[in-house]
């Protein structure tokens, strides 16, 4: 079974293609400027690079050029584009919709009801898969929810302090997201300690960032709420806020809810504490450089990453693994370093030299610790690929059965 | 000198009576039912308890009701009203007021500016002293803002993640609360540890409730946010929150920002999780006898204690004491319990007959815990009355400069 699985942008497409016989990764392209007068086709198979121009008006178009490329009888890697069994997507927000789901019209209405909860993501991925599922009706398509790896946090942890009507009619509780990275980095946690019982802390630090705790490769708490915005600082997205504020907020800077949340959407977090960035690399240059405000949006950044981390401490009463993944996670060690700071008196210590040269998937915790501290890549898109392969499997055998 | 430290409801008005040349409390009382037919004035002495029953029709005939009772020549501690110095005033948000501040027309506005904020708080404390101020003229009253010990907190611990203008020019932040009592945990921790470095975690849980992380006696982190309804859920105050929960609320409920707002401030809390009460005794009992919800609120209270429990050991990087004061604090041994289960490999382990029996200030740690653990009874007023002082002592001082 080969799936395709799909990472949106309002005006790009980028895929990786897997081979679920042995989870290999038989290619990755993408589109980059859909619906302008030229758009760059770039497929990689096994190294080899290969890109086309053309014009790709909208996402439909783009998917059916990278099925093109990959059916190439010259250098592609497949016969006939029915060999992709499913598009999968890492979707964000389902509402009511939780974990991998076919992609049907009562599936996009629920997560239309979610569009107000998270602004950026649920849009873009509505329009395409409405698009998708009306001009390729052959393939079939499946959402993987980011909410669906928390289903198993326990209620005590998952709820708000909200009328209990809020909860149970309205499914106000703490959602959680990047379920798809921090599956993964439980399944592989499980792999580098070699037990499947250990209390595993993952830092998703990235454009968006957000902690989980793990007990056995199963969520039991996340830094993340009700919607993507909340949580630690996110590039451009503010994290924890208190709502109470809003009411004052309108009163004196005379904007509207609507207004005061766009901000806090799009020019919160590292973005509006800096005033400069949402980009940790901009960041630290400029902080270097004097800059106060990025230096401030900094710590803002790593303090919250820590309040969590001390959080999920407490939850897993310990931690056999503290891993960190996503692009600020995998490639910043004095973000690292800085999170880590001073906690050797909890088992956590930093090897140096380790951390500052980590490349790869490798430990950085010094020997004194007794928390094991990893670098480990993530891999959102397998896990996609195994829930989409999954769900087939399911729908395969009801059918056989019935 | 002699402080008078009120506590007010919006019917009814509590004090505790200072001598500040040893500290010692020589008088505390009230009135219940300002504004009724027929309210009761009580006043206890050493020991002794008088009670007086008449009309009460607003705050400032109260204050006079209470200040008759104290110079009474048969039994009062007073020779004359005017030996009091001065009213302190636990308040809760002054915006940018902060600390100990005598009351002016200034004052009250910044405090009315915050009043969307802290909804349940500064209406009826603006009232009252607005009303003495215009009564009793001839009474200094100082306001003592639980706000002010928080200061302290760096900016990366004390901003959020919003554009940089609204905490420049709005004064967005984590103000914190709970500072009086928060700031005597701190003072009394150096006493009993009988060093003054020390890492100190002040869980003060009550009808309202807040953690704070102290290093020698000063705040550096706090549960609470912006406003007195966040951090961890209180009695009917909702605790932290998604504010993108709001439009989508908004759309589904039919209710407005301001009523949406008004169920988080008073129906949310323990009371909108259980459905049944805000009281913590009234949970145990109801969890005793099987209400689900009574359970689930309980669950929910001591997870968000722990959430942030775990975020101030990180900061501290470790801690000395964990002291647990309040009502809830000094009188559930089952939430604290429950607070510290599983939490040996951090240090923190309960003596269980200790942490049972304990009813007063005294240790409820095992041997076998690194951190000591003690419930400490708080004494806010004590500390408003130390800040009344010197804030008087320093005008004094400053008069004599001029």
């Amino acid at each position: 079974m080969k799936v395709l699985v799909a990472n949106l942008g309002s005006t790009s497409f980028k895929y990786r293609l897997f081979d679920m016989a042995d989870e290999r990764q038989l290619a990755r392209g993408g589109i980059d400027r859909i619906g302008s007068e030229s758009s760059r086709v770039v497929v990689e198979i096994g190294g080899a690079r290969r890109e086309a121009n053309g014009r790709v008006p909208d996402h439909a178009a783009a998917v059916r050029a990278c099925l093109e490329q990959l059916t190439d009888p010259r250098d592609g890697c497949l016969g006939d584009p029915s060999e992709v069994s499913a598009i999968g997507f890492k979707a964000v927000h389902g509402g009511r919709f939780s974990g991998a789901q076919r992609v049907t019209g009562a599936l996009l209405d629920a997560m239309e009801e979610m569009n107000d909860v998270a602004p950026a993501h649920n849009p873009p991925y509505i329009r395409v898969m409405r698009l998708l599922a009306e001009r390729l009706p052959e393939i079939p398509l499946v959402a993987a929810f980011e909410t669906g790896f928390h289903a198993t946090v326990p209620d005590p942890l998952r709820s708000y302090g909200v009328p209990h009507e809020w909860s149970e009619r309205w499914l106000v509780r703490r959602w959680g997201f990047h379920g798809a990275s921090h599956r993964y980095i439980g399944w592989r946690a499980a792999v580098l300690l070699g037990r499947d019982d250990a209390r595993v802390v993952s830092c998703h630090l990235g454009g968006s960032s957000s902690l989980c705790a793990m007990r056995g490769g199963t969520s039991v708490a996340t830094s993340m709420g009700m919607s993507p915005q909340s949580g630690c600082s996110h590039n451009n997205r503010v994290g924890d806020f208190d709502p109470f504020a809003l009411p004052y907020l309108m009163r004196v800077t005379g904007k509207s809810l609507t207004e005061l949340l766009e901000d806090l959407a799009c020019r919160g977090g590292l973005l509006g504490v800096s005033g400069l960035s949402g980009d940790v690399r901009d960041l630290e240059e400029a902080a270097a450089n004097g800059h106060a405000r990025a230096r401030l949006a900094l710590d803002l950044f790593v303090a919250e990453i820590r309040r969590y981390l001390g959080a999920m401490l407490v939850e897993l009463g310990g931690a056999d693994l503290i891993a960190f993944t996503g692009g600020i996670g995998e490639n910043s060690p004095s973000i690292r370093e800085s999170v880590c700071r001073g906690l050797d008196e909890l088992g956590i210590v930093l090897d140096a030299p380790r951390n500052a040269s980590a490349r790869q998937e490798g430990p950085i915790g010094a020997a004194a610790g007794r928390v094991a501290v990893w670098v480990v890549p993530t891999n959102e898109e397998l896990m996609v690929a195994r829930q989409t392969r999954q769900l087939l499997a399911e729908a395969s055998d009801d059918r056989r059965g019935a």
